[in-house]
């Protein structure tokens, strides 16, 4: 029998992928499950893509241009100058979903052998998207007791070796709800132009940020680094369609977006009904994510008042995305989070959570940590904090 | 300025590519293009697929399981049952296109350096994937002369390395129509099972077969080779949904589906509007491909009668897909593919035709052999034959 690839042996699983049976179980049982450990909103999507979809003409399903209708790209570029970004409809390609867009980065920008920094925690699936083409993780490590902040240069200077091609960050933060500042954003761009190095900033969460006065900065806003910043972005968030599957790269390098324009090529196209649920959600009302935002931030603050308020659980109140780091107070929360789908129940009622450590590249770190995600409504998230806390009581009088 | 990858920039560009600004500027002068350069059908999508996402009723446009719909993927399986495929659910992956199966396909079987076998000349994405997961192709020269036949299995054990890790072939064959006899399935089997290799087979064309008695042999109907074989799908072709972006991966070997499986979790699911589309596409009526088989067989018998009419063309009739091989009296099909577009009219038309150069991987061969598609209606077609041939005429005498 032939054997499988070694990379496909070293591709990661997903983290939450061995709780999933525990939570089939849990329900077979009757009982109820708090699924915090998800990134699929329950936000609504927009009427405006969603009809758009319903009343198109078609009659030839047909393949679409390999970077994405003009007429997308066209507007989606007047999105971004609306949102004080310099990007024309030549400097985006539309991709299916962020996750081709962050595929198509590194594709285009190392070669299997190089190397990749990243502050960790990061989005698990990097280091899926970084072995798939055998680009090696180089973790930084940010910590629950800064609350995340960018780590001291220092300590990315250390890192960078012959190999390194880019530096990647989640702006804000999955899984740790971290909005970096100007200042952070400014001493990356140093780092990256003294070292020749790409900057490739995840900026999927971007609308997703709940304190006054507080902005958000994107890599591609930084005179200087045009050559440097690649920005990753995508509709599945923003609006609430995390299944059209579109996304895009953006970079001003016309040598990246030429190359990234084979890797496009050679899958054809991205999924036209897709593309015209997001060239529609477009559209989308003001006030459509002047409600969405005041929801989320209102269950950011019952999350973190409720979590502040359990016995030995540390958070940092994030500060955009939906997600948060919450450090329990238990020694491996893998186990834990495992009993809590298996062994618990709370009148009838449970939580499943993410267990951190698969969002470090560092073995061993973040071992007692989870990642939180707030979407579901109000009233469930007040009772998933009300089980979790019971749980954690239950969990070490045993 | 930091560059881009080795990898990203020996990525191969579209065959037609350079074409297309010679075909722009030819439209702007007001002469009409006959595009037999493409792999577009002008097909109309069955209206119970096109219907079924404009009935969807949709809140939240959801990620779906990364594998896509379990329904769907038992439906599929019944699908393939009911052609004689033995299929269950689980070995079923739906992925973003054909194209995505078969970088999944590769990414779970090769590592950078290892080496893939294709008979040319191939569809000539096989490149891009490849170069993209660092792969080599090893071409093995099929010829016009033999009509495509598979190459002697001699040809293939000369080229087997300790590197080797799969044949791929495409059946039946775009670029040349060719459909594998029984019997060079069943060697080829032979020659996989002797060296351990896998047998991917793209049959993404399996239903576009057009002569009486003749039969398609897939790679998943051989005995002994459960382990070896992996077939890719599609529904671009089948039901003219090319723009869905809908195709899976189909193996026997549990290692190498969890492989792909982690691939799939990686970009969290393919689109779901278009799985719903492709799942309500197995509904099509009987009366649909019947209709669809006989317009093409029909297009066919055109193309290859006019092109055998042609002083100096020769053509291999192509069994199945809708392509042909045509070798035609130039030395350079890619100048007079270019000088067709930039200096050429007949009564104000003409005509588009892929170079076949870039269907082969080996330098030098195929130089004066064109693909053309037969995705044109009868009339235009004809029309097009007619063009092509005054336009061999204008050529040869300049
Ligand atoms: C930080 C981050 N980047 C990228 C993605 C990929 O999303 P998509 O492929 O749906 O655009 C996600 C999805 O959860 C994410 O959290
Ligand atoms: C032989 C072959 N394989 C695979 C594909 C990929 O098609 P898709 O990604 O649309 O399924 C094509 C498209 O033309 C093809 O001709």
């Amino acid at each position: 029998m032939p054997n499988v690839s070694h990379k496909g042996k070293s591709m990661p699983e997903s983290p939450i992928r061995k709780l999933v049976p525990y939570a089939d179980i849990a329900k077979k049982k009757g009982v109820k499950v708090y699924h915090l450990n998800i990134g699929q909103p329950d936000i609504k999507t927009p009427d405006v893509a969603l009809n758009a979809v319903k009343n198109a003409d078609i009659r030839v399903l047909e393949y679409s241009h390999s970077a994405g209708f003009e007429s997308y790209r066209t507007k989606l570029s007047q999105y971004y100058k609306n949102h004080g970004l310099p990007v024309e409809s030549q400097d985006i390609i539309i991709t299916t979903g962020g996750s081709e867009a962050l595929l198509f980065a590194i594709g285009s920008t190392m070669d299997a052998g190089d190397e990749i920094i990243i502050p960790e925690p990061f989005y698990a699936n990097y280091n899926g998207f970084a072995t798939a083409s055998g680009v090696t993780v180089v973790p930084v490590i940010s910590t629950l007791e800064e609350g995340f902040a960018l780590p001291p240069i220092a300590a990315f200077e250390k890192l960078i070796t012959p190999k390194t091609k880019a530096i990647l960050i989640c702006n804000p933060g999955n899984p740790t709800g971290y909005l970096y500042s100007k200042e952070e954003i400014q001493q990356l761009a140093e780092i990256v132009k003294k070292h020749d190095l790409f900057l490739i900033a995840d900026e999927v969460y971007r609308e997703f940020i709940y304190d006054e006065g507080v902005q958000h900065h994107s890599v591609l806003n930084v005179a200087g680094i045009e050559e440097n910043a690649i920005m990753i972005d995508s509709v599945s968030k923003r609006y609430s369609m995390c299944g059209a599957r579109i996304g895009c790269i953006v970079s001003k390098n016309k040598e990246v977006m030429s190359t990234a324009m084979k890797f496009a090529q050679a899958r054809l196209s991205p999924p036209t009904y897709a593309q015209i649920a997001s060239e529609a959600a477009l559209e989308t009302p003001q006030s459509y994510f002047d409600e969405v935002i005041e929801e989320y931030k209102e269950r950011r603050d019952i999350l973190v008042a409720g979590l502040e308020k359990i016995e030995g659980v540390k958070v940092a109140t994030p500060k955009g995305a939906f997600y948060c780091i919450a450090q329990l107070p238990v020694a491996n929360a893998d186990d834990f989070a495992q009993w809590l789908l298996e062994s618990f129940d709370h009148n009838g009622e449970t939580v499943m959570v993410a267990p951190a450590a698969g969002f470090y590249s560092t073995p061993g770190v973040g071992l007692d940590e989870v990642r939180i995600a707030y979407v579901l409504k109000k009233e469930d998230l007040k009772r998933a904090i009300e089980v979790l806390e019971a749980a954690l009581i239950a969990y070490n009088a045993k």
